[in-house]
C-alpha cells in the first residue's frame, strides 16, 4: 500500500519534471524503501531520477537495486555517467557489481576513476570469495588516540556522508594498527576536552581479512556489533563488516545450508524467477549420485533372492525399517549439521557426542520396535514379528550413528557437513538396512540358516 | 586466548578485592565480551563482581549469561539484590528472566520494584510468544516535532544510559502516536537550532505488536535498520526491536526450520549440553507417526504380492524408485519451505510454480530414467527395463508435486510449512511410488495382466 502510493506520487514528479520535489522526495528516508520503489519504475524512469538526485545518494540508491535491475540501468548509461556513478558508490557493493559485469565493460570503466578509487577496487577484490575480506568495505571513519573528543566528532561530522557507519569508530596507530574503538555514544557522553584514548576500548573484537566469513558474522551477533573491524597480515585496519551485511550473509548462509540439506545446490538470485533450466541443473547432480548410491540396496536384495522367495512378507516390511533407519539418521545428521554450522559443536565434541547417541538411538529403536511388533504379528505371525522387531532396534541405531558421525567426518575431510543431507542419509541407511534386516531374518526364520 | 587471559586478570582482582580496578576492568568494552569472561567464572565470583560494580552496567552483563547461568546467580543472591538487578536490567532481558522463573519466586520479586517497572514488565509480557511485541524492549528515545536539534541532543545525551539505542530516536505526538525518525547521524550533521520536525523521516518503517516477530525481523533485514519501532491497536508506540534481537531471532528462526526439516522438534538451550532424553522427546514423536506412515508402502506390496512372486527381481528396483522419488520431493519441498519462511515465495505463487515444477521434474525424470535403465536392462531384460525407467519418471515427477504443493497446503491448512521435511515426503512418497511401481509392472509384464 505505502509502496504504491509513493511509486504513484513519484511518477507525477518525473511527469511533471520537478527537480526540487524529486530531490526532497528522495532527500530522506530509508534508502532500501526508496529503492523498492524505485524498483517499480522503468528503466528510463529510474535513469531520469539519477539525473536529478544527489550522485551520493543516487549511488546508494542504486546499489539496494536488485543485481538484474542494476545490471539493466548500467546498460543504459551513458559510459561518463556510469563512471560517476560507479566513483560515488558504497564501496563494497561497488566491488560486487563489477565482479558481475563482463571483462570489457570493467576494462572500460576503471581508467574513469581516480588512482585511489582504483586502488580501493582492487583491495576489496583481491580477497577470496567466503572471507570476511571479501565482504567487508572500506569507507569507515579511523581516529587517532590523541584526538580530543570535541576533534572526534568534528571527524566523524566531516566525514559521515562517506562513511558506512558514523556509530563506531576505530582508534588507529601511525601503521595503521588497530588500537581501539570508541562509539559515538561514548563520543557524546564524554566531555569535549578529553583524549580519545582515555574513553576509547582497547579490547576490540576484530576479524582476520582471510578468515571464514561465517565465523566474523558469527562474531557481530555474539556480540552484538553494528560493525566488525577487519585487519591483514600486518595487523593493519583494513575495513570493516557492517551489521546489516552481516544480516543478509547469515541469511544467505541458512539458504544454503536449508537446500543442501535437501541436495540443492546453491541457487543465486531469487527462486521466484529462477529458471528451469538453472533448476534442472541445481538438483539432477544429487539425484542421480542417490540412483548409483541406491544399487548397493538393490545389490543386497539380490545377494538375499532366495530368503525374500520363500518369505515374499519380509517384503511387506521392507520400506518400513529402511525408512526408520534413515529417519532417525537424518535427524541426527540434521542436528549436527545445523550445530557444526552455527559453531556451537565443534569436531572434538564428537566422543562425547556419541555416547549420548547410543543412548538416545536405542530409546527410539525400542519404543518404535514395539509399536511395529503388533503388525509384525498380525502380518507374519511371531517369528516374523521378532525378526522385524529386532531390525528395528538395530537400523535405527545404525542409522542414528551415521547420521550422527557423518557431518564430523565430512568437516575432516574438508567437506561442507551440510552435504550430509537426509537423502544421502537415507540411502546410506537403505543400504545398511537392506543388509541387517535379511541377515537377521536369515538367523533368526527356519529352514534359511 | 584472549578470553583466558582476561579470565586470569579478573580472578586476580576478585582476590586482591581491589574495587576500583574491578570497576575500571568492566567500565568500558562489550558487554558480550565481558559476559563471555564472567561465564568462565564461579557463581560466588560472579556475585562479589556484581556486588562491585556498577549496577546498571552489571545488570546488563547479567542479561548476556546463558540461562542457566542466570538461574544458578539468582538462587544465590539475597531477595533484596535479586529485586535490585531486575530493576536495572534491560526491559526486554528482564521479561525473559522472569517468565522463565517459578511462579512462586517470580511473585517475590515484583512487589519490591516500582509501580512504573510493574507496569512495564506487565505491559511488555502481554503479547504472545512469536509476535513482534514479544522481542521489542520498551528502553527507546522518544521526541517531540517542535524539539530542536540541540535539544533532541540533550536528551538523547540524558537517557543514553537507560536507551537499548540512541542512535534512532522516534518522534510522536502528544497521543504517542508515531510521527517520524530521526537518527543520531541527521542530528549531528544538522544546524542546531533546526526543528526536529524539518529534518525527521516521515515515511517510517514499523511493525504491529501482533505481527508475526518473523515479519518484524524481515523489515529489519531488508531496510538495514538498527531498530524497528512497533505500535499498538491504538497506532502508538509502544516499543523498539533491535537489530541484534532480530538477528538472533532469525538465527533461532532459521535453526528450528532446519530442525522441523529433520523432523526434529524445538530444542530450548544448547545441543551440547541437551541431555538423552529431552532428545529423545524431541525426535521420537514423527519416528512413529513416520512408522505408521509406512504402514501404506506395506499395504500397497501385499495388494501386489503376486507380482512379486512372479518377478523377485523387481524387489530389487524397490527402494532405488521410490527413494528417488521421495529424494526429487525433498528437494523440491526443500526450496518451497525455504522460499515461504522468507517471503519470497507467497500463497499466489503455487500455481506459477507448478507448472515449471511439471517441467524441471519431467527432465530430472528422464535423466534418472536413462541412468537406470542399463541396469535394468541387465539385472532383469527389456522388459523389466522397460518398466522400471517408466517408473522412474512418473514417480520423479509426483514426487516432486507432492514435495512442492505440500508446504503451500500446509501453510493453507495454518500449519509451518517446514513441517514438509524429508523424510514426511519420503514417507508419502513411498507409498505412492509402491502403487505407481507395480501397477505399471503388473500393465507391462507378461502373465501379469
Amino acid at each position: 500500500m505505502l509502496i504504491k502510493t509513493l511509486v504513484n506520487e513519484l511518477r507525477g514528479l518525473i511527469a511533471s519534471k520537478d527537480g526540487d520535489a524529486l530531490r526532497r522526495f528522495f532527500v530522506i528516508g530509508n534508502p532500501g524503501l526508496n529503492a523498492e520503489v524505485l524498483s517499480h519504475l522503468d528503466v528510463a524512469e529510474i535513469v531520469e531520477i539519477l539525473r536529478y538526485i544527489d550522485p551520493l545518494y543516487g549511488a546508494e540508491l542504486f546499489a539496494h537495486l536488485p543485481a538484474e535491475q542494476q545490471r539493466i540501468v548500467v546498460d543504459s548509461l551513458s559510459r561518463r555517467r556510469l563512471i560517476l556513478l560507479v566513483a560515488a558508490m558504497p564501496h563494497d557493493d561497488r566491488v560486487d557489481l563489477l565482479k558481475r559485469m563482463p571483462d570489457e565493460e570493467r576494462e572500460a570503466i576503471l581508467p574513469g576513476l581516480a588512482q585511489a578509487e582504483r586502488d580501493d577496487i582492487l583491495k576489496l577484490s583481491s580477497y577470496a570469495e567466503g572471507t570476511a575480506g571479501s565482504i567487508m568495505t572500506s569507507e569507515y571513519v579511523a581516529l587517532s588516540a590523541h584526538m580530543t573528543v570535541a576533534e572526534a566528532i568534528a571527524k566523524l561530522r566531516a566525514e559521515a556522508p562517506d562513511a558506512e557507519t558514523i556509530y563506531y569508530a576505530y582508534v588507529v596507530d601511525e601503521n595503521r594498527r588497530l588500537r581501539g574503538l570508541v562509539s559515538l555514544k561514548d563520543l557524546i557522553l564524554a566531555p569535549s576536552h578529553k583524549k580519545v584514548e582515555a574513553i576509547m576500548n582497547a579490547d576490540v573484537i576484530f576479524a582476520r581479512a582471510d578468515e571464514d566469513q561465517e565465523e566474523a558474522v558469527r562474531k557481530i551477533a555474539k556480540y552484538d556489533l553494528l560493525a566488525l573491524p577487519v585487519i591483514n597480515g600486518n595487523e593493519a585496519l583494513v575495513g570493516i563488516i557492517t551489521h546489516d551485511d552481516a544480516m543478509d550473509v547469515a541469511h544467505e548462509e541458512a539458504t544454503e545450508d536449508f537446500h543442501k540439506s535437501g541436495t540443492v545446490g546453491k541457487i543465486e538470485g531469487s527462486l521466484k524467477t529462477a529458471g528451469a533450466w538453472l533448476l534442472y541443473r541445481k538438483r539432477v547432480f544429487w539425484l542421480v549420485v542417490l540412483v548409483f548410491g541406491n544399487i548397493f540396496s538393490g545389490a543386497g536384495i539380490a545377494y538375499f533372492e532366495d530368503t525374500i522367495a520363500s518369505y515374499v512378507a519380509l517384503v511387506f516390511f521392507l520400506p518400513l525399517l529402511i525408512d526408520s533407519g534413515g529417519n532417525a539418521g537424518s535427524q541426527a545428521a540434521t542436528l549436527m549439521v545445523r550445530a557444526l554450522a552455527t559453531g556451537e559443536v565443534v569436531m572434538r565434541d564428537w566422543v562425547k557426542m556419541l555416547g549420548r547417541e547410543v543412548l538416545v538411538a536405542t530409546g527410539l529403536g525400542l519404543t518404535m520396535a514395539v509399536a511395529v511388533s503388533g503388525l509384525g504379528l498380525f502380518r507374519g505371525g511371531p517369528e516374523i514379528a521378532l525378526v522385524v522387531a529386532s531390525t528395528m532396534v538395530v537400523v535405527v541405531v545404525v542409522g542414528s550413528l551415521i547420521g550422527m558421525s557423518l557431518p564430523f567426518a565430512l568437516t575432516k575431510l574438508k567437506f561442507d557437513p551440510a552435504t550430509a543431507s537426509a537423502p544421502l542419509i537415507t540411502s546410506i541407511a537403505d543400504a545398511a538396512g537392506v543388509i541387517i534386516y535379511f541377515t537377521i531374518a536369515t538367523a533368526i526364520l527356519p529352514g534359511l540358516a
